[in-house]
């Protein structure tokens, strides 16, 4: 068979506040193919992203993504790699390519899990899945005192381990900082794992990292999270050198492969976290916990969005034993959380298993996602590039 | 002073072609503040980034690129850098970003320099610009015969440099690249330097690279640009290693600071190649020379677009003396050399000089890029976020 459509669907929450929340819109990939359909889904600006696929060519190697993906024959995975090569090729000088491949990706091992009625861990070659422990994932509260009262719920609600991140966190100075840790520790007591994601607040500036890791350590933080931007490679080994027995984590700024590697090979880090929905989809992340896997580094998903970008983004781990955590994002907003009508919910363990279901195993809710769909349209030359078409 | 304006227009030839060839279509960029105008230009897809400029807020970390450009203060070379530190932080989960910010940064410096009546590198702290040796950048032709008798064109030009790229380089095998490495060569006669750029044909695939080592050494190529894809490092570092006396060249991959500087230091690249209308603009353009030159390696522009991207791709090293190569596209498309009414063109030396003008010294000719605009409309949720201005 060969792809025949991919279309796509920006949905959006009414109102988009201005807070570190990537649950507040989506953008929705539905590819068809030989009669099956496949649904993925890009965590990025939905209307860059929608560009990147309809763009007029600028030359040979700025093209736009769907040039690459309509018509390609889709019978195996090995299909999907070349896809792969294709998009890479053809789009090299669009930025925002793999961001777009990345949604199309998940679709189309959707799909191919639909044509096999298989699972795609399956697919992926993994015989078994292995549950993973959620940490539950939520923004730090403006003060200390809102950061007590969340990690108190938390821990009723039973999350082994919780991760506190952006809010007020690195920006107003050690202390504060410490304040926020020790409170998110005593609400959680001290048998739950405490993660910090720093947001990349503080750039490449190794020294504001290393003024923070005595009260990571009093707080008895698992891993500290993207103290630097992604490409400051120096910086996070300089930090992972000395920050025992905290480990560093990082990687969801990786747009591709290499990036994925050089947060391993040069930055040090001791779980490599990658978002399916950026870094060029399924295919892309296997390869990198693949990797993870072989240089004693433990993958995790990035997920802060919908429960099929968190099933799409489970899969490329799902066989690895030892690489036992997940995301879990616990504020979703509405748009995420009807995006689809089944969830991964935790068992009585409060373990995540992925679905023995063929694709994704997730079914969206088209019905209940009418109410976020919003009208764009793209017009070149005259020309209708895009519109958005029906959502059902 | 306060930026009040930032318009950008979509130009295009008639017909955009499938080769490698990046001055097709552009994005130029004008930004106006106190009665002062600057122009930019990003050499990157015109809709996409368009879209990165306007696309509504997915979350406090995906912000459209002007959100933290308009109404910004616009006094001192200083408050540029503060507009990048928004930019980042606003948009850093915004791909695209990088490729838009060059052209509002090269625009910024411009309109500095007007308003100071001083060239761009003066503002950068160069007291003195040096002549660069221009290299003509072309395609390799389809046939050795093609190659051969560009190459003869080249040298009755006068080019004490040549680079052939692109075209059939690297797809059909060592044998048909020497080839047309040796047609090359014998064109140009033994004086003339001679550069290759593989165009990141061979991926991460070191091998691909070690067997053409040879054939590039017999025809005294000086470089071999980009035989990988820009994040494969360690390809870069081991055929390095081992491909003396030719330089590996890269970096017009690069979309941020921290990619230039893993090129050098994880990819032992001698010349490290970067465009400014993609990489973030002149501001990041001038840290990665700084860099450059503390580290012993050679800085160069990528430029493949017109007179204005040209100035602007210089401006970040024409203080430094012994970076004296630069890239000089001599196959333009007719927009890009009408994109300004002033040209660099080689002095009875051969040699191309920064105009002792104020900011870029280039003037667009807006005249003659009526016929080029492009009508582009983009609407989301049913407002109009987009619709090409005036171009007067």
């Amino acid at each position: 068979m060969n792809i025949e459509a991919v279309d796509f669907f920006y949905l959006a929450m009414p109102q988009i506040d201005d807070i570190g929340d990537g649950s507040q819109d989506a953008l929705l990939i539905r590819v068809a193919a030989g009669g099956y359909v496949g649904w993925g889904e890009c965590e990025a600006s939905p209307l860059v992203t929608i560009a990147s696929m309809v763009c007029p060519m600028s030359h040979s190697a700025c093209k736009p993504v769907l040039a690459s993906v309509l018509g390609a024959p889709l019978n195996t995975p090995e299909d999907i790699l070349k896809i792969h090569e294709q998009v890479h090729q053809n789009s090299m000088d669009l930025l925002q390519t793999d961001h777009a491949l990345s949604g199309i990706d998940i679709a189309l091992w959707d799909l191919l899990g639909q044509r096999y009625q298989e699972p795609v861990w399956k697919l992926l070659g993994y015989e078994q899945t292995y549950p993973k422990t959620p940490y539950a994932s939520m923004l730090f509260g403006d003060t200390p005192q809102e950061t007590l009262d969340k990690s108190k719920a938390m821990r009723e609600h039973g999350f082994k381990a919780v991760k506190f991140g952006w809010g007020p966190f690195g920006k107003h100075g050690p202390e504060a900082d410490r304040d926020q840790l020790m409170a998110a520790r005593e609400g959680l007591g001290a048998d739950t794992l405490l993660c910090v994601d720093a947001g990349t607040i503080w750039g490449a500036d190794l020294a504001q990292g290393e003024m923070r890791l005595d009260a990571l350590r009093e707080a008895e933080v698992f891993w500290l999270e993207e103290p630097f931007h992604t490409g400051a490679l120096g910086a996070y080994k300089a930090l992972a050198a000395q920050s025992a027995p905290i480990f560093i984590a990082g990687g969801e700024g990786a747009h591709n492969e290499h990036m994925a590697r050089h947060m391993m090979d040069y930055g040090g880090v001791g779980y490599v976290q990658i978002d399916t929905g950026r870094i060029g989809g399924i295919t892309v992340a296997k390869r990198v916990a693949d990797y993870a896997a072989a240089h004693e580094i433990r993958f995790i998903n990035h997920t802060f969005t919908s429960h099929l970008a968190l099933s799409a983004s489970i899969q490329p781990y799902a066989g690895l034993r030892d690489h036992h955590l997940c995301e879990y994002p616990v504020e979703l907003q509405s748009l995420a959380y009807e995006l689809t009508s089944d969830h991964l919910l935790p068992d009585a363990n409060g373990d995540i298993h992925l679905p023995d279901r063929p694709g994704l195993g997730m079914t969206p809710d088209l019905a209940a996602l009418q109410k976020y769909l919003i009208d764009t349209e793209i017009s070149v030359g005259g020309e209708t590039l895009y519109k958005t078409p029906a959502l059902a």
